[in-house]
Order: structure tokens, then sequence, then C-alpha cells
């Protein structure tokens, strides 16, 4: 299902066009968000698009389906039991930051994750989706990764600062953020996703 | 281009009404969302309010002054200047989530900051305008009140847990989160907090 990084906006898209998939999912998110999931039509969609409505269920089947499509999660998650949740508790918070901050490198992890954000932000539906997929394919991992019995906790606290992390240094861009690099981040950051993830949460780390 | 102005909230409304602006308000944040500030225009915002454009003038005399009001941020600055940033840097982050908790009950602060990330989510020149008043009227005082040489840094640090915890807590409703009283929430977050705006930044608090 994953559609090609490549995200044109050209109007008079044929059928055929290599980022006419990726078309649909941009308009598809944009709908999604501004009429809420009940409120979105495979013909309006389509027409934002500017395709044919049959073309987008020829892509996607259904509805439902492309809605599933365009609600992706941004982080590919096999990759993500495979690379971070192995290992030591201690080192999680250092591989779910070095992790993130790769994919971020990608565009497609940025918008991904912009769609996200705005399919929570639009509706319940949306905010529900977004929630059931995040707790089921990210944060119960993580949690299980933790060993603790208060895991699925440390794994919401540690995400907390992650997804508001993503959201101030790219998708706002304060100033104090953008201009570090990468490395000063992930020292400024781990120790407060080490305390969440593997720290004594009861007692005072300052 | 864009044919979103389809889904009227409420048709008839009179001026006079005393939601009138309100909605008002509510189609602009919409329509700066989806169109941005340029391309979204007062007849257009007019129309999604079921309003004349008249009304939208009178009211907010401008596009741009539209703009300003529909982009506000969602807390209030001198209450924050007055309670929050007084007193001992140690004390900083503990009073800034004692606010935003407190904040958070107002119905007007969860709309207004989910209008902030969707203006800046919309396009570049809403992240611009967000970015912009985050940094002057939030986190420039903030900056400020940690009384160290690198408060700049301390303060978007705190900012990207607390716009984290409010969207994984808040808007997206994370379950392990949600369901935590504010009291917990707070001891849970108020050592990392204490970290950023006050502790040492390069050592090891875990």
């Amino acid at each position: 299902l994953n559609p090609a990084t490549t995200h044109k906006r050209t109007p008079g898209r044929r059928p055929g066009d290599s980022g006419t998939k990726d078309a649909i999912l941009v308009a598809a998110r944009r709908s999604f968000a501004e009429k809420g999931r009940d409120g979105a039509t495979v013909r309006g969609v389509a027409a934002e698009a500017g395709v044919d409505p049959a073309l987008v269920l020829h892509y996607f089947g259904s509805k439902e389906k492309l809605f599933a499509a365009a609600t992706e999660l941004p982080i590919d998650t096999a990759r993500l039991l495979e690379q971070v949740l192995p290992g030591d508790p201690e080192g999680l918070g250092d591989r779910m930051l070095r992790f993130t901050l790769g994919a971020w490198q990608q565009v497609r992890f940025q918008e991904t994750l912009s769609a996200l954000i705005r399919t929570a932000l639009a509706d319940s539906a949306g905010a529900e989706v977004a929630r059931e997929r995040l707790e089921e394919r990210i944060l119960a991992p993580l949690a299980g990764a933790t060993r603790q019995p208060d895991g699925e906790l440390r794994a919401a606290l540690a995400f907390s600062q992650g997804i508001g992390m993503a959201i101030a240094r790219h998708l706002i861009g304060i100033k104090a953020l953008a201009e570090l690099d990468d490395e000063r981040l992930r020292a400024l950051v781990e120790p407060n996703l080490r305390r969440y993830l593997s720290g004594d949460l009861g007692s005072d780390p300052g």
C-alpha cells in the first residue's frame, strides 16, 4: 500500500500517472481532516484529486480502505520492532530517538505524521482511529520493551515527549529547536525519555 | 480550486446572534487551515459561516485582522505573566503545569489550541504565524523566567513536552494518559520539566 514518495499537485492528472495514487491519498487526508470520516466521500476525494471516482475505487476498493491507507502510521512498525525494541530497557529512549530522528529525514514520515495529527484533530472519529492505531502498533510494543509493570504508562509518557518534539521542532519550527543538530538534540532529550521509560517515576530525577 | 465550502454548520444565522462572531471565527480557522493565509477569502469565510461578507468585515475589519483573531494563542498571556513566570526558576515547571492543567478545563483553550496546531500544519504561512506568536508571547517570557543564558532553548524544550502531552492526552486521547488525574500527571511530568527549565542539561538526571 505504500505509495511513491513524490507528491505532485499537477491538475489534469491521468490514470496511470505514477503520482496518481499519492494525489488521491493527499486529497483523502485533506477530506477526512476537513469533513470527518463520515462526511468525506469518494466522490469528493476524487474531485479534489482531479480524477474519476472509479479510479479511487480501483486503487483503494472502498471509502473505509481509503481511510485506512490515508491514516496509516508514519513509521515502519516492522523496523521499529527490529531496531528499537530489542535490547536493554535503559537504552530504549536513545534507540527511539535515533530511529525517529533518522525517519524524520524522509519526506513521507513528515507528511504522514502531519496527516495523522490532522486526522486526530479533525473530529472524534479521526481521533479514535489515530488513537487505536498508535496504541496497538506503537505504544503496546514499546510498553512491552520497557519490561515494567507500568510499561503502558511509560510508553505513553515517552510518546508525549516524542510527538511534542516533532511538532515543536519540525511542524511549528521553533527556532531554538530547529537550529539544533540531531546529536545535540539527542543529548538534551534522552535523559528525559530514559526517566520515563526506565527510571523511578515516583522519585525525583532532577 | 478547493470546493470545500459546501459544509455549512449553521445556515440561516442572522446578524445579531450572540454566536455569530464565534461562528465566523470557526469558519475562518477552517478556511485558513484548508486554504492557507493567502488562499482564504473573506467571502469564503462568510459563505461557510452562513453570513454576509459585510458582517465579517463589520466584526473584524479586514482579512488580516480576522486571521489574527482566528490564530489567537490559547492561553491568557497576561495571566501567564502574573501566575507562572514570577518566582523561583526551580518551581517554574510546576507552575507551568498547574496553569496549563487548569486552562485545559476551559473548552475555549482546547479549541484554540486545536486551531493553532491546525494552522501550523496547514501550510508554511500558517506555521510561520503560529511560530512567531508562540516565540514572542510565550517562549520569550518563559525563557526570561528561567534566568539562564540558554533560557530560549530551555523554554523550547519545556514547550515540546507541554504541547506533546496536551496532544497525546487530550487531542488523541491515549488511554494511559487520559485516565490519569491531574495530580498524578503533574507528579510524573514535573521532574522532566524541571530538568529542562532549571537542571544541568549537560549532565545526566536519570
